[in-house]
C-alpha cells in the first residue's frame, strides 16, 4: 500500500513472521479496522537461505518507507527471522523492532500517530498495547476459575 | 491430533482466531519445536452466523479433552471469536481462555507440563511467556536508540 497519503510520510510497518501468520494477521486486522497504509508482510520459510530472507525483509522495508522510518513485528526472538530484522538497524534509517506480534498491536497501528511520532515511539504504544492485551477470559469475563453461566 | 499419549491426558489447545493466523502459527510453532499434541486451530470467518462459530469452536474442543479439559488460545478480546470461546466457559469441564495469542505462547505450550497442571495454571504460565516476550528489538540487541552495527 502506498506510503505516503496527504500531509507527510507515515511510519511504515513490516510484519515478518515464520510462515504466513504475518499475511494473516495483517488481513484480519484490515478486515476489522480497515486498510493499514504504509504496511508489507514478509513470511519467511525457514529453510530460506538467510541472505535471501534478508534480502526480503530490506525489500519490505524499501517499499513502505516514505523518509520517516519503520517499525518492524516479528513474532519471536532469536530466529532467523528475527535477525534478520536485526539487520535492518544499520543506522540508514530510525527502525524499531517489536518481537511477539499479536492482533491487537496491528488493531493499535490504525489509531497510533505514524504521521507525528517517531517509530521508537509507535513501537512503544505497540509494545504496551500488545502486552496489555494478553489476558485470561475469567480476567475478562469479571470473574476467577471456571465461570458456569457464560454460554450465549 | 491425539488428545491422549502415554500415561494420562493432556490439557487441549484450542486456538481461535480471525482468519487463518491460528493454522499459520501452529504450524510455525509445530516447525520450531515439533508436534504438539491434543491441539487444534480454528479459522473464524466474520460474516459467518454465530451460532456457527460456536458449533465450530465448539467441536474443536471436542475433539482435542480428553478429560484434562482446555486451554482456548484467541486473538482479541471482545469480538465474535472471542464471545464464542466465552461460550465455552459452561462449567462442563475446565475450560481457561488466553486472549491475544503469539507465537511465543505456543512455543511454551511444548515444554509445560500439560499432564500435571490444570488448564488454568497452564493458562497462567503461557499468558506470562506471551507478555514477556513482547520486548523492543533494540532492548534485545542491548541497546537503546539506532544501534548502528547489527548488519549481519
Amino acid at each position: 500500500m502506498a506510503a505516503e497519503l496527504d500531509n507527510g510520510p507515515l511510519v511504515g510497518l513490516v510484519i515478518v513472521t515464520h510462515g504466513g501468520s504475518g499475511v494473516c494477521l495483517l488481513a484480519a486486522a484490515e478486515g476489522l479496522v480497515g486498510p493499514l497504509a504504509a504496511s508489507a508482510a514478509v513470511s519467511v520459510s525457514l529453510p530460506d537461505p538467510f541472505d535471501e530472507i534478508v534480502r526480503g525483509v530490506g525489500q519490505a522495508c524499501d517499499m513502505v518507507d516514505a523518509g520517516a522510518g519503520l517499525v518492524i513485528l516479528t513474532d519471536v526472538h532469536g530466529s532467523s527471522p528475527f535477525r534478520a530484522c536485526l539487520s535492518m538497524l544499520d543506522g540508514t534509517r530510525p527502525v524499531e523492532i517489536v518481537c511477539g506480534i499479536n492482533l491487537p498491536m496491528l488493531i493499535k497501528v490504525a489509531t497510533v500517530d505514524r504521521r507525528g511520532l517517531r517509530p521508537v515511539e509507535v513501537a512503544e504504544i505497540i509494545k504496551e498495547v500488545g502486552k496489555r492485551s494478553i489476558r485470561l477470559g475469567s480476567e475478562l469475563a469479571g470473574k476467577i476459575g471456571q465461570p458456569r453461566e457464560e454460554r450465549h
